[in-house]
């Protein structure tokens, strides 16, 4: 799809298209509907984005706690979507081994604790290694720099998963 | 469901049961986790309130096209929610004649045409005939005026939705 049939949609074939980009989140493709038409995906992206850091802190955390744990009860139960499934599965959290299973649960848990929304990262800029270390050090974090931190990933998510349904060109640079 | 049970649930047990008090917003549920305790229903329905009256007009209108049709393309598939399709039901919606379906349909694509998000009422607390004629109605207002009626609604529909879930009691007073 390039930007152009983007800018065509009514906002039901909009959202039935961009309502997962942020994970569980069709009312922030539902608004951003408002500003089309988008000049390129860069543009699309960037509203996504400004809607996202508008949010109250709560908002933000809400943002957050509409995603799955990693290796967590949606994958086990296989409730996770499509778009979850495919990131975890790619970055190795549909293999790991009972100890690691086991592992992950304990370090979510404790890092769920801590700040109140799930340990989110864009699994498909990592490796199970990664995930596990930037697991381990974001939870040294403070609330506020851990939820600024989460929320860049969220974006980074997006920004995935847009590129993934729009076409970009030489006419609409990204 | 009484306040203290409400009040010690984890935020996923609590996206899970108020998730879609707004039509398909697991995020304003999730968010208004942050304020917990909270004092009684009236308490969680004022943080819901605010926290819709914080989005930007486009969040709001966001809002508004989460929700279906009325006597729309989700009933007619059977892809309501299970709360839209008792409440689109219980107003008639689901035993509209031919004629009546057509005319809802052309009304409905109207209205969208003018403002651009779903007619959005609270069906619960009307009929029929209420239904149309406010549909009749309520397309004759300015886009301001009728993005601020639909939120009205919307906060009705959050509203009783509430109250299908947690109880009120003597000392928590509605």
């Amino acid at each position: 799809m390039d930007i152009s049939t983007v800018n065509s949609l009514c906002y039901e074939d909009f959202v039935d298209t961009f309502g997962n980009v942020v994970e569980k989140a069709p009312l922030i493709a539902a608004a951003v509907w408002s500003y089309r038409p988008f000049a390129n995906l860069s543009d699309l992206e960037a509203h996504i984005s400004d809607f996202i850091d508008n949010l109250p802190e709560s908002g933000k955390e809400g943002v957050l706690r509409c995603h799955p744990d990693l290796a967590g009860r949606d994958l086990q139960r296989g409730t996770l979507t499509r778009e979850s499934q495919e990131e975890q599965s790619q970055a190795g959290m549909a293999s790991l081994s009972p100890e690691e299973t086991t592992r992950m649960h304990h370090l979510n848990a404790e890092y769920k604790r801590r700040f109140g929304f799930p340990f989110v990262i864009c699994a498909k800029m990592s490796d199970k290694a990664g995930i596990l270390r930037q697991l381990n050090e974001r939870s040294g974090n403070d609330l506020t720099k851990e939820r600024e931190c989460a929320i860049n990933e969220v974006k980074k998510i997006c920004c995935l998963r847009l590129r993934n349904l729009v076409l970009s060109d030489t006419r609409n640079k990204l």
